[in-house]
């Protein structure tokens, strides 16, 4: 057939599969929606003892339906892509990659197939299948309030660490190895328990000082969970007001973001 | 009786029953509400054995009586309103016929008497009658702040759940379907009492590699638990602004956020 | 001797214990507070079985010193109030009786000692003995934001309480008084351990509904746990603004709480 | 040598240990970074029973390198540092010494090898180090929220203190010292697991008033967790709008508030 035809024939299935703008886009990524979410329920009752003896064989097939659905959709977004390596390596990707190897290892290795559970990675396409829903904005309005709000995060958890680690390792010394304070790294992991108010109690101090400096770490807990609530408190309440209306583009300079009570474009002062 | 008549007597009804701007209408509604609190306490107290044992028959009476009473109350609530069915299909209707209908189920079905702790449900009438305390304007309040962050809430608690699945999913690879980690939804099941900072314990990990992961889900949520607070912060926040009224402009220098008890204008000083 | 003088010494004694602008007043704040955090150590370690065997006639010894001193600072205050009706009645009068009835009623029922912990209550009298330092204004500050708040918190308290009722009757439904959901109490006790991500793991769900609606709970309790954060956050927030400076009087009505911006009276219209 | 020599030599060594503005010292800085690093490493590895049967020997020769390693390092901090003592009894000097002391003692004591557990305080070398990132900022900003609001923060936990000794001494006569209440130390430590939402299990009520009480305290856990989030918040907030820079007035308008990427007036249009 002529390039032309064949490009335009590639066109409209990239459309189909990466857009959603098109009736075929939004059909085909609901179904794919409905397939994930199919998929995963199977694996989930699959890796239930009782359910996998009654219905094993019929889960079996199951799998092996989405995996060669699966494979079809990923072979097509191979072929409908311009640079389908890219798309390969993209994290996307790899995940619907890693949705589909699983079945085809367990020729080679015997329970691979257990692998399938990383189908679960697979429900982070619903976030862009929900491109075509309003919760988008949301979604991004998160992310931007989240990331903004990173690095303080991140510097606040590296204090946490540091203090989990130090208090672990004196819980250690002071339980002196037992209790389940068996080793620093257990401490650790208790401390973290401890200090996140997760408290599973598989691991509890039993020593009176072991348990007053449980007492500390518990109301340092307490106090610094504050931290990053407000940090990102914060965060969003700035995110929220820099939203409110009274964002058109200046005329001026194109410049965008103006305060909502703003008259003039603050950046070249032309009259909005 | 003429119908005019029997108008009049169906609407001092409805009054009573519905409203409670008349003094029949608090009257009823309190009584209302000590029966329901009344009846709970019974079913409560009837649920613990040794009462059960010695008290058993006692309460069965009680019961019956509430039951009576309730159906009495259902009946003229239904004569009463200008469209009954309407009445029978609301939430409210609803809830109160299941109060009364596992009484006479347990002539039929043994044991519908269990069914009677649904009677807790109707403590949700609570709060339609605390629409005769000042109460009800703070509920409204909470309400509107909870429904203008619900978009945002609800888009975050799918992140979430996502991210339980794919965790969990790891857990019952990484501890191997051994320690309580039996099936992936039973390792969801732990994801989420971990990721909530609830921790029973009942379930925990206990490879290394598990406590591992397990301590990287607790930071997520330990830092996640943030994001909901943040958003509802901000709604709250905004609200109670909002709330404050006065915020007309000033004719003198067109200032704006005038605090509600000015009656000047904070900066030129002319009146508003 | 002369009424006047018993008078004077009257007023010197009320200021030395009620007041703390004296020197005398301060030393025995002090004095009294030393004493309080004594006496309560005491009981802690006499509660301590292997301290209790070994040094109990000391403790017992002690406790009785406690008790006479804590005795006599009781009839100087009735001596040294004009109302000493009013004291005894009061708050902080029944609490300072408390800690001195046990002693003296062991001589009657055996074991009234055991009481003595009820001393921790006279810990109350710290905030009362603090306000010599200058902590009090921040103790005012944490009051008045949780006392404007506690509408709020209180009807989205009863909102919880009404939903752990509910939920918690499901529960035992649902579990069928097993597993520990043995009655309605029980499971609205689990209900409350859950919501507040407290999570004992006394009791915990086994069946897959169970921990199904559990989950869910869990849910609930980390977006609504966000309520009363925003609430108290908000208040708080209000109050540190309104405490920025700026708060002088207005020459014109003598009217406080002008806002830092002001340059105007916003009820008079004075210039400030 | 000549002194001025000495000198020379002896500033550049300081500048190298202490300084990082020079090449050496990043240098340095970066090598003892990951020295700390690996000696906590060694230290944690050991501490797990079945390594140190394996590879004692090993982690033992490691152990002591590190400490020949911090010994040089501390001696060229004495020798290069002006004020040595000064040094010696900062807090970082102690905990310099304490990361080398073990080692020798442990030629004296047996068992003190353990105490190298200590070296883990040395992580806290890591902000230090840390001032030659961007890093610093965030730290120092996180620093001043604290700080400013500890004070509030400190008020609040003497107010929970006070509450958990009163709940922890009340459930000690409710629980009537059985179940693990088996004094108050215990009952206290109970009720802070409790109140901080951490929840081990290890302890838990028993009798239904226990169960009554706990649930009460929960509630109250519940809501007062929210208040050093509201103080922090707070803090963090006006800290975030304190630290926007341009707060300039706008000579046309008089105008405030601009923000720090504006140029001109967003009221009037005049240049800033």
């Amino acid at each position: 057939m002529s390039n032309t035809i064949r490009k335009r024939w590639q066109e409209k299935l990239h459309d189909t599969i990466y857009e959603s703008n098109t009736l075929a886009g939004k059909v085909f990524d609901i179904a794919l929606l409905i397939l994930i979410l199919g998929s995963i329920t199977v694996v989930m009752l699959d890796s239930i003892e009782s359910y996998h003896r009654r219905y094993g064989t019929f889960f079996y097939t199951l799998e092996w339906g989405f995996t060669i659905l699966f494979t079809i959709e990923y072979i097509l977004r191979l072929v409908s892509i311009r640079r389908p390596l890219r798309y390969v390596f993209s994290s996307l990707g790899i995940i619907d990659l890693l949705a589909i190897i699983p079945s085809y290892l367990s020729f080679v290795f015997a329970g691979a197939q257990s692998l399938l559970v990383l189908r679960a990675l697979r429900l982070l396409r619903i976030f862009r299948i929900f491109k075509l829903t309003h919760f988008l904005t949301e979604l991004a309005f998160l992310k931007a309030s989240l990331a903004s709000s990173l690095k303080k995060i991140s510097i606040f958890m590296l204090v946490v660490l540091t203090l989990v680690i130090i208090l672990g390792s004196i819980m250690y010394l002071v339980e002196n190895g037992e209790n389940g304070f068996s080793n620093i790294p257990e401490s650790i992991y208790w401390a973290i328990v401890t200090i996140t108010t997760v408290g599973y109690g598989d691991i509890s101090p039993v020593t009176p000082l072991g348990k007053f400096i449980a007492s500390i770490m518990m109301f340092i807990g307490y106090g610094i969970i504050a931290v990053p609530t407000g940090i990102i408190t914060t965060e969003i309440a700035l995110a929220v007001r820099s939203r409110k209306p009274g964002h058109e583009v200046c005329k001026g300079c194109g410049a965008e973001g103006h305060d909502g009570d703003a008259s003039f474009c603050k950046f070249c002062g032309t009259a909005l």
